[in-house]
């Protein structure tokens, strides 16, 4: 049996201002149903996400929140409907912790675009049927509804799945989606904490990586992650050279001033196609003329589902694709927001919860 | 034996202010190889390719130029190297006009995007290897390289066929691009002259299909024309009712100020597409957040290939299409010009050149 009479505490954002300005207290996790598992947090990974929730980027901001979705940890509390978990299970958690499991997108295993209402139910900033609130990870324990806890195999440590949860399968979702295998040139945007992700899973899959970054500044980082070639647009010349090159780009970056019209121009004809998985703040001006001259396509990808999340982890388990992580205490969880909004980590930031 | 003692005759734009404004004059055709074929044109449409081309809206126009890429007619001259067409034969000429027949993207029946120098060379105001310039179909005669004249199949007339050549491959392309078949829902937006093909090829295509319009006032000839539904962007309430609906959106229309994000919400999740096959003269401007949250994409498709040509006709032979056309004489093209501007063709004009 396993006690039920802890209290949930951890880091609160306030207001608009609370990025590295969190208050440690207590708060009020979604109402206990026989559908849901409690976690007890042993690491949560710092996602841009969190930035940009505590600071109204993405719109405004329910608060109080407790941000963090990329929650590893051990089942302490199981409800009775709930199949293939058991007390004492590692558990992971993503950007996701609710959705109708209903609709034909749910039942299509693409629960991240569900639309029913109450809808896709973010790890936090969200509402579940009952009113009551979704919280995060930054965190002593969760409550998440079953279908969205995935356990973590044997060999993968919990401080290396806890970012794969969000930034790895936000990642690994559009390269799964095109098929990205060998004989695929693929293009990763952005080498930060998504980005390192994407050439670790891309290179994992067997496609010929290139990544692609302002400047030569994390070029070595980039090569040991398994990159095969680098591209630094702040020089001249690589439009010409990779002309016509790509298969898939999937672009990490948040700036909505990136090069659009170039990385089109790099994209195969016809199939070509250029995936965002980072959503800029402002919105993004471009000219039709580039999509129509190379025949490509510009998409969007969101996080990833629970049974994609499952597929990743057996990838890393066979590939041995590891995160590149930085513990931090979750006592200090103001100063690592501070760092990783300064694009410190290399690549990721994880909390040390217990 | 052919006479080739023609001159070429033809309405010639001087400056970006020729629309309305074109001069009858002759005009130096491409120089003449043994690849070639000068047909003696029966019939041009007018493309709002035209217009944008006339006015400089793309782009400064390398004036004097002579448009018109919608171009049906008879071959008089055929040069020893072609194969597969012959004097009195009836020849469709399109959009293009020229490419490096060897890369890639041409082996690929790609031709249109071929980036080979000198490239895709278009009917008008391209210049070919030698650097004689290409000549559009408001004139007399014609001379274009055999691989880009494409026999018209009996059972079409001739003044069906042009208007074909060019908008009916434009939407047709992207349609078989998008392998458009039974059991899809596709919309076009935009009932014009490209739009009005869409219909049409949709629909030979065996799809669901909805005309896409601001107002309801082409509602009756859009149903006329094929459409199974019809959306009016300008009431309320068509994003609910069609949300996550579409297979595949192609939109025809040139304005900038689309409501992208909202078509995006009318895609199927994961495989749903915006083909935008028009170009606004101006940027588009966008938030990427409908893209992520759909899991769909925008892409744009550059008219069509010879091969594509021939299966279209081959289409409307076996389905019965008929493009909706207004013939107006030559002479005429200045008014014609004028009118097309205020968007009074239902929905495609065509020129009669002898």
């Amino acid at each position: 049996m396993s006690t039920t009479d802890y209290k949930f505490e951890g880091w609160v954002g306030h207001d608009k201002d609370s990025v590295g300005n969190l208050k440690f207290g207590t708060f009020e996790p979604k109402t206990w149903t026989e559908d849901d598992v409690d976690i007890k947090i042993e690491f949560c990974g710092i996602c841009s996400s969190d930035l940009h929730t505590l600071r109204s980027g993405w719109g405004p901001t329910d608060y109080p929140q407790v941000v963090g979705h990329e929650i590893a940890g051990k089942a302490v509390r199981v409800g009775s409907n709930v199949k293939g978990i058991k007390l004492g299970d590692r558990i992971g958690v993503g950007a996701q912790s609710g959705s109708c499991l209903a609709c034909e997108d749910c039942n299509k295993q693409k629960e991240s675009y569900c639309a029913n209402p109450p809808g896709m139910i973010p790890t936090y900033g969200g509402k579940y049927a009952d009113g009551s609130k979704s919280t995060g990870g930054y965190a002593n324990y969760a409550r998440v509804p079953s279908h969205f806890c995935i356990p973590i195999p044997e060999g993968i440590p919990s401080e290396i799945a806890a970012p794969m949860m969000c930034g790895g399968v936000t990642v690994y979702s559009p390269l799964k989606q095109n098929n990205v295998g060998p004989g695929m040139n693929v293009g990763i945007v952005g080498i930060g904490g998504l980005g390192h992700f994407g050439l670790l899973f891309a290179k994992a899959l067997g496609a010929r990586v290139t990544a692609i970054s302002r400047s030569r500044s994390k070029e070595a980082d980039a090569r040991e992650l398994g990159a095969d070639d680098f591209i630094a647009t702040s020089e001249e010349g690589w439009v010409q050279k990779y002309a016509r090159h790509f298969d898939l780009i999937v672009c990490t970056a948040n700036n909505a001033d990136m090069p659009l019209a170039e990385y089109c121009t790099t994209l195969k004809v016809g199939h070509g196609k250029f995936v965002m998985v980072g959503a800029p703040e402002e919105a993004i001006t471009f000219s039709v003329f580039p999509l129509l001259m190379a025949n490509v396509s510009i998409g969007g990808s969101l996080i990833g589902s629970p049974s994609e999340i499952r597929e990743m982890l057996e990838l890393a388990v066979k590939a041995n694709v590891r995160s590149w992580i930085e513990v931090r205490d979750l006592k200090d969880v103001n100063q690592a927001l501070i760092d990783m909004e300064d694009g410190k980590p290399r690549f990721r930031y994880v909390l040390k919860c217990d």
